[in-house]
């Protein structure tokens, strides 16, 4: 209950400012190597400080397995794994204990559990998704022929407004939003830039594809590809929305303009299903798009209320990101990887 | 495993042409008087043949329970439950045993399952969605308080512009494409007969807003309020996107327009949130939107391949939906009264 | 939660004078040729009316499967079944309603759930195993070379001496108490015979040899081989006691003794360990033995108490088994072969 | 899958020879006060090394909570917890890493992951159940009235032949066999030393009893307690067997000996049904017993066969156990709290 994946599991636990963050994950083939390496290059996308435009704060996020692997391979039993948490401040929150900042979960913790770790934003900080980048990148190890490649597509109202298919994905890490159009990318830099300076944030989009992924992948009722995908991203702490295909732009259109003509190699001329049919992947790109408010933390301040209702103004400062899209690529990518890689072994299964 | 629910779950079975639909609900408290008007009413608004939009075939969608109540009322035991097919005509669809239709998922369950009921679309007709309102309308009487009104918001461009705030509820059952406001139903039933008319199909928008709800139903982390929403709508045949509250125009905001500021009560005086934060219920309206693509099945003729591969004409024929939004509105509002139900029998034991 | 097996599922509905019980399998593979009268004889095994020492009820036992199998196969989605309850006496029960039988369930169901079905136990009926005959029948037809045999080896004092490798188990059906040595079976039926006629009732036991297991089966933590089986059998309805290979005996033996020395094909001299090391089978026989109370009902005036703790005498009536155990041989098999299928495929994700 | 419990669950990860073990448990309520001096006093007694009949090894069990407490209380979050492993001494096993030792799961291992960590047993070695005594410890915390009380019912042929209701549990850890009886723990240690100085090892039995337990406790199918129980049990590496009330015994009784008659206050005269009716605690007592094999690892020459199936001989050495009960008093009692907590709380939410 309330895990990431079906066979393939990822249970984690940690808060912002405890001792570290971990994860179990079960049922992993025995018998990969593991690339650790990949591992640790992921954490760093994803690890704040990385350039000007993300949070400056420093954190050392070095993953430790405990289990699961032996010499430098997996073992088939669970797989436990650690980040230590090394760079925290914890004083840095003694005065928001009592305090409700505006479209953060304070108060909804305080209500359902009737106590809270305030500090950092304890369970609810971002942070947790360190786990699902950890366990994703094994996760993709285990697919080593499907790409799953994310990008930033919108920051405010910046777009990227070039189709995918005229993108080159090898542009992504080339700029620190992580936009593959070095236009676009340079506006959004700006952008991002500009409403630092204010102490505000902004939100965005992420794009993400999936190329070479086998027929097959998906389960018919309560286990489809889309519904599977948009569970693990509507996890993710900012995201608003998801759409795959044709998304909300489907919803406007006719059958005719809409259905792909199969041809006759079974790919089709059209990909509006967004490679998805039934719920399963049919061979075409899967694509699908995250939508991300924006942080909710500002460094200005804020009018807010206390724990017994009393108005008060909140001063923000700290770290924090002004915008999360350009680390959220990762978290996007890699949440995908498990959800693919879960799938993949549950459809070996499917058939005599 | 692919299942509804966590706690409180639904499993289901039933092809569009076998004997009959029907499901198990499990976890059910004891001791709730069952209302069977109320679900055999939800059952008729989601039943094909009740207006001149939808589909005119006639389905006699009676559900029969068969365990787990006793004198009217639930005994904790399992439910299980059962809907005949009673007005299949097989004969239909033999002319396509070997056919794979375009955005069909003929070919994706042949290739991942080696073998095929083809009658129908099977196991990937939206007839399964029948289950659902069953458990749904179970479900919300576990709830009584909760409201879930979902209505059409758009169908093709034409868009119900109105926020949900200025809608007349009340006035979603008057028309036939379930749309509150008055005028823009007309349009959409305008659309939707021409669109008919042609042989072609449209897809559009339902929102739906949840009042009442508790605060602190939703669980932190891999069972946001959010992404069980999300899961269990993404399972629905032709949903291409889900958001909630600011959803995709959230992403072009900044922080300070987007952030929602508490009044003293611990409302808020927006509510961009959606009534989330950090995936638990603040108490405040949770509203959201799903995205349908326009129906694959036309009554013109398209390309399409056969299954080995050769170019072949559809003729479309059949009793089929030219829109499946005015019939998804009790669908939307009972998966969400399915996910509520067990989020919030979870959350009565978050704390001692 | 609480369904039997884990990627291989039944969720199971139904009580004693309901309309019907049932199942839904899920997960099971596709392109399996179904076997329907292998599952008849299964149920004809289970079926009250037999013979003389079982219970003189008639019920007309027949599945009806209403998806997952098309043209006599397995399509891969969720398999549903019922079996019609058509023999139900209600009125029989109407003087019970207000009492508590004694080592029934009837008082434990109240409290729990504050509403009881009374009749014929309700949901505490040992005819939910019918349920599991059918899905454990359609289970062995995943693995046909491993063979699951089942005979009562005691019925009260009377034990079968011999080991079971001495056995011919092709013997177990030639006689209605399900012993394959015919001279212990005799003394079993007569003792059963007496102990009816007494309006008493007896225990016994069953033991359950695997043939031809592949190695692999089984998980290592929390899903050993063993404890699936135990609890499987734990969830019969008179089920006391659960021991494999050399159980309860082998607390009593040093490690000298108790050890099985490999050959050098990795086959071992004895076999105390039950064909089963670190929760894995071993290729060796997997053996158990399972302990069953004698029924509580009896035909013979007993003290109770009524709902409201007033003493009261029940006077036995109605059509009952004088001892559960011939009836439990398939019931016993079909749960392994449920167990075994699961884990099977589970086994078949272990590895890369 | 493949955990305990089935709302209050606990994952766990580690092996023998790795840096660490540990887990996550998620559902566990808000707002319990934590006593850690309990928890290390269990990990105390099940640590090696305690006294001269177990193993000689010193394992600084001692564990370090990671997440889910906040100043002292449970916060409603996932707790993750880890034991460092600190006295490995790995260079003890090289020698068998092509090793086969009798009744272990080196062969199985192999054949089903085609890996293994050789050290110490890896995955398969007990010292897994430490996991289970910090779960199972914290879990007897949100059942502070509930009693759980095991001790050492048999080693080899020396049986405590009281029943336990003429045993002053109190007398339980007064000695180092952990048998109440002062006497037979006398017999049962000096039974212990002679095998130990033979280099060979024995089994015995451990009964456990549970006082106070609330009436309803347990589901009526696939949950109920006895199977939870035996479930959690058979998962103990050395355990063969499970019963529960009458146990085994009870398949020679008749009904008229076993049922178990009401009081007017809705207890029973006798107990055999062992505090279980339907799967569900009736309030009485609930008592099992639990057999455990002989330790296979001895401290004399063995036969045996390397992997490739050729004959070598083992030459036992190293510190293990010569009878693995006494310190499996706490895990039984653990395993125990752990099942009843998680089906406490389910209880909560069965009726409205």
């Amino acid at each position: 209950m309330f895990k990431l994946g079906n066979f393939l599991t990822l249970s984690t636990f940690g808060e912002s400012h405890g001792d570290a963050y971990g994860g179990i994950i079960t049922n992993f083939p025995a018998g990969v190597e593991v690339d650790f390496e990949q591992i640790q290059n992921e954490l760093n996308r994803r690890k704040p400080g990385q350039s000007t435009i993300v949070t400056q704060r420093k954190e050392n996020d070095e993953v430790q397995f405990l289990s699961g692997i032996f010499e430098g391979k997996t073992t088939g039993t669970p797989i436990g794994f650690l980040i230590q948490n090394t760079n925290q401040k914890s004083k840095d929150y003694e005065h928001i204990k009592n305090q409700y900042r505006p479209s953060h979960a304070d108060f909804t913790y305080d209500q359902k559990f009737g106590i809270r770790d305030y500090r950092g934003g304890g369970k609810s900080s971002a942070r947790e998704t360190i786990n699902w980048v950890v366990a994703g990148t094994l996760a993709k190890q285990l697919l080593p022929k499907v790409e799953v490649k994310a990008f930033v597509s919108s920051v405010g109202d910046i777009f990227c407004e070039k189709p995918y298919q005229d993108l080159d994905f090898s542009l992504i890490e080339k700029n620190i939003v992580r936009c593959p159009d070095p236009t676009t990318a340079e506006k959004m830099i700006d952008k991002i830039k500009a409403i630092k300076k204010e102490g505000n944030t902004i939100g965005g989009t992420i794009t993400c594809v999936i190329k070479n992924l086998p027929v097959g992948i998906g389960e018919p009722v309560f286990g489809k590809l889309q519904s599977e995908l948009a569970k693990a991203m509507l996890n993710i702490n900012a995201c608003k929305g998801f759409e795959y295909g044709s998304g909300f732009c489907g919803a406007k259109m006719t059958g005719k303009e809409h259905n792909d003509i199969f041809n006759e190699d079974f790919s089709t001329q059209t990909n509006l299903s967004g490679g998805i049919q039934g719920g399963i992947s049919n061979g075409m790109d899967v694509y699908f798009r995250v939508a991300f408010k924006p942080v909710a933390t500002l460094l200005q301040p804020q009018e807010s209320v206390d724990k017994s209702g009393r108005k008060i103004t909140l001063e923000g400062k700290g770290r924090h990101d002004p915008c999360v899209v350009p680390r959220a690529v990762p978290i996007v990518e890699n949440l995908a990887n498990f959800v693919l890689a879960d799938l993949f072994l549950i459809n070996n299964m499917r058939k005599v």
